[in-house]
C-alpha cells in the first residue's frame, strides 16, 4: 500500500453565512461550523483513503473569533497523517469580511476518521509523505494528539502515554 | 449574584434522522450530531446565564455507534460547571432504533460557552449548584478540563494546569 | 396484547425559531408548528405501537399567543388512547421567551395515527394504561373526539355518534 | 370595504415530495403537507385582506392516501368566507404519481386566519362574494364550522352554536 | 406517438421570498430562483413527456427587477416545442409585493430537457399542439433558439444554423 | 480605479450531493447546480468589486454528464472581463465520483452580475488584468458574448453587434 502526499486530500470550500445559520446577535452558529468542519473533512478522509470515511471523533476547537451574517467562511483541510485504520484530518478556517474583504484567520480544528470498508468495518489505509514545513510539523504532532484523544476516551492509559507525558513537566 | 440547581438547565430534543443527514452508507453525519449538540448544548447555557450564549469550544468528542437513517437520536444537556464568565455545559446522546426500539447510549459531549451582553462582550453569570452524584461528578471534573482546553489553544502554561498534571503520574 | 402505561410514549423536543420559521412581523408560521408538532407525535405513536405510525388526521388546533424569532417552543407528547389501529397522540407547547426567559403555555394539539405492518396496512396495536388524572381525562374525552372526527369525515352519521350529542343540548 | 369575489384570492403550488419530506416508508410526512398547506392559504388570505395574515387554527384535516417519493402534490386554495378580523381559506389537494402521471384528489382542508395591522393587532377586512356552487357551497357551511371551532376552543357555549346543532338531531 | 396541446403541461407554483434566499441587502439570489424554475419547468417536460426529464440545458435569462424578501414569486411553464428526444419549456415570472399587492412581470426563462427511459437513455417523444398566439409565436422561435444553443455548445457549425442566420443581417 | 488581476477574483467550493439535491434516478437536479455556480460566481463578483453583486444574467448552460447522488461537485470560478458596472463571471464544474475517485469535467457556465452601491443602484467597478492564456481568451470572447446576451434580451440591434457578426458567416 503505497503512501501519498498531502496534496492529493487538500479540500476547499467557501460558505456564506446565512440567516439561519445566525444567533439573534447576527453571529454563525458555532455548531454549523463544526458541520461544514465535518464535511470538508470528511472529503479529504476520502480522497486520501479511497473510501468512506466516518467521523470518529472531533478534537478540542476553540472559537476565537466572531463570524457575521453575508460573511464568508473559507475551509481547507488535508490529512495530516493516519494511523492504521484511521486518519487525522486537519482543516484551517478564514472568515473574509463582506463590507471591508478582511481575511481573518479564525482558528483550526482537527477531526479523527475511520476508512470503512463495503462491510462497514475499519480497513486499512495508506500512509502520508508530508511535504511543507507546517504539514511536517502537524506529521510529528498527530501522534502526540491521538494518545490525548484516546487517554480522554478512557481507551489508553495516562502512562501508556508516552508522547503525551512529554509536554506535561515533572 | 444568586448561583442555580442544574435542573434549570436541563434541555431535552429528540430528532429523526433524515436521508439529508446521511452519507452513502445510510448513516448519520458526524457535523449533524456536533450541530444538534450544539444548539441543545447552547439552550442550557441560555436558560441558566439569562443571556445570549456563544459557543467557545468543543471539547473531545467520540464517536463509537453508527446511527442510521430513520433512527432517533435523544440528547439532554445541562450546564455542568461556570467560570466567571464561561460555562461547561455536558451531553449525553443515545440512539433509538425505529425497528428495534433498542435505546443505545452513544456518547457525551462537552461544550464551552461564554455568556455575552448587549454589547457583545463576556458578561459575569452565577455558579452551578450540582445535586445528583453525577451532577457532582462532573462539576468536579470540569477545572481539569478547563485547564486542558486552555493548555491546548496555548492560553495557559502545562507548569500552571495543577488539577491537569494529577492525572498523569510522574 | 399488553396494555402498556402512557410513560412510555412521551417525547419532549426543543426547537428554536429561526429566520426562515418566521413571516416578515418575525412571528413563527403556523405551518411549521405544525410540522413539529406531527414529527413529535409521530414519534409517541411509533414508540407505544412499535410500529411505523402515519397521519391519519390532525383535529382542531387554535394558535392563540405570537411566537417570536428567537424563542424557544418545547413539545411534549404522548399517546392518550389507541382504537384497534389508531392511536391518538396529545400535545402540548410551550414557547420559552429568550430575552425574559418567561415560559407560556401556547396551546394543545391532537393529531391521529394509524399504525401500519411491513405491508402497509393498519395493524393492530395494544391499549394505553393512563396514570394521571390528566390522562384519564385525555383518555375519556377521546372517544367523544374520535366521533367527531368520524362526523366531520363523513365516515360516521351523526345520530350514531352518542358520546358526542351528549355535549350538544337539546 | 368593498367585497371581493373568491377569484382573486386563489394560489396554487405545485410541489416535489423529495427524500426528506418522506418517512421510512418512503411516505411523505402529514406535517409536511400541513406546513405546505398553511404556507398556500396564507398566500390566499394575504390577497384578498391585502394585510399580513396569521394563522389562527387549522380545522379538521384527514390524510386518507398516501402520497409517495417523487409524486407531485398540487395544492389550490382561496378564500371561502370572513368574519370580521378572521378569514376561512379552504384548500383542495391532489397528487400527480410520476409513473403513472394520475391525478388523485386527497383531501380538502380548511384553515382560519387572521388578519393583523402593523401594530399587530386584528384588523377589518372586506366580505367574500362565493361565485360557482362550491364556493356558495363552502361559504354557507362556514359559519357553521366557525361554531365547532369556538365550541371546541372553549370560546362559545354549545347551547349558542345554533348552526352547529342543526347537524346533530335529538 | 400522438401530438399533445400545450395545456397538459401548464405548471404553477407560488413561492415566498424566505430570509435565507436572500443576500444582505434583502433581495432575492439569483441561483434560488433559477432553482425554482429547473423544478418547475422538469414538471411541465415531465407531464408532456410522461417520463422523467433530466435539465440539459438553460438557456440565457435575465434579472432586471429585484425581488424582495416577503415578495410571491409566481412561475408558470409550459413545454414549447419538442425536438425528438428534448423538450423547450418556457417559463413566465412574475412578482407580488407583500405590501401593495402588485403584479410585475419580472422575466422569461428557457430550459432545455431530455426525456429519458428505465435505462437512463433518451427516449422519443410526442411533438406539442400548439393552441394561443403566444403558444405558436414560442414555437416557431424554438427551432432558432435550439440552432443558438447547439452553435454556442460547440455542437453545430454556425453555417448550418440556417434560422439562426436570419436574425444576424449581411 | 485601478485594473486587478483575475486571480483575486478565484473562488473554489467543493460540495457532496445529498439525497435531497436529486431526482428519482439519483441524478443531481440542474437547478440545485445551477444555485451553486450562482453563489460561486457572486462570491467571485464580490471580491473583485468589492461591492455587493446581484446576478443580472445566466448564459447558457449545458448540462452533459449526469452527476450522481454521493458524487463531489468542484466549482471554480473567477472574474473574466468587466464592462463599467457589469462583471461577466466565468465558472468551471468538476465531478469527482465517490466510488473511483475518477475527477470528470462536466461543463463551463457563464453569468453576468452587477455592482451595486449602498442606493443599489450600479456602481462603476475596476478592469481585470488576465494573466494566463486561458484567462486571455475568456477576456477576449467576454465582448461577443455580452453582444448576445443583449441582442437576445432585445436590448441591442443584431446590426450593431459587431462582434457577434463575425461568427455567422454571410
Amino acid at each position: 500500500m503505497e503512501a501519498k502526499p498531502t496534496t492529493i486530500s487538500y479540500v476547499e470550500t467557501t460558505n456564506m453565512v446565512l440567516p439561519n445559520d445566525t444567533n439573534t446577535m447576527g453571529h454563525l452558529f458555532g455548531g454549523q461550523l463544526l458541520k461544514w468542519l465535518d464535511m470538508n473533512c470528511a472529503i479529504s478522509a476520502g480522497r486520501h483513503a479511497n473510501r468512506i470515511c466516518v467521523t470518529a471523533a472531533v478534537n478540542n476547537v476553540s472559537f476565537d473569533v466572531p463570524i457575521k451574517l453575508g460573511d464568508l467562511v473559507i475551509i481547507k483541510s488535508h490529512v495530516s497523517r493516519t494511523f492504521h485504520t484511521s486518519l487525522e484530518v486537519w482543516a484551517d478556517v478564514w472568515t473574509e469580511n463582506q463590507a471591508s474583504r478582511k481575511l481573518t484567520k479564525c482558528n483550526s480544528a482537527i477531526y479523527t476518521f475511520v476508512a470503512v470498508g463495503a462491510d462497514g468495518k475499519p480497513t486499512e489505509i495508506p500512509a502520508v509523505i508530508p511535504v511543507t514545513d507546517e504539514e511536517k510539523e502537524r506529521y510529528e504532532g498527530a501522534l502526540r494528539r491521538r494518545q490525548l484523544r484516546l487517554v480522554l476516551a478512557g481507551k489508553m492509559k495516562p502512562e501508556e502515554a508516552t508522547e503525551l507525558r512529554s509536554i506535561f513537566p515533572r
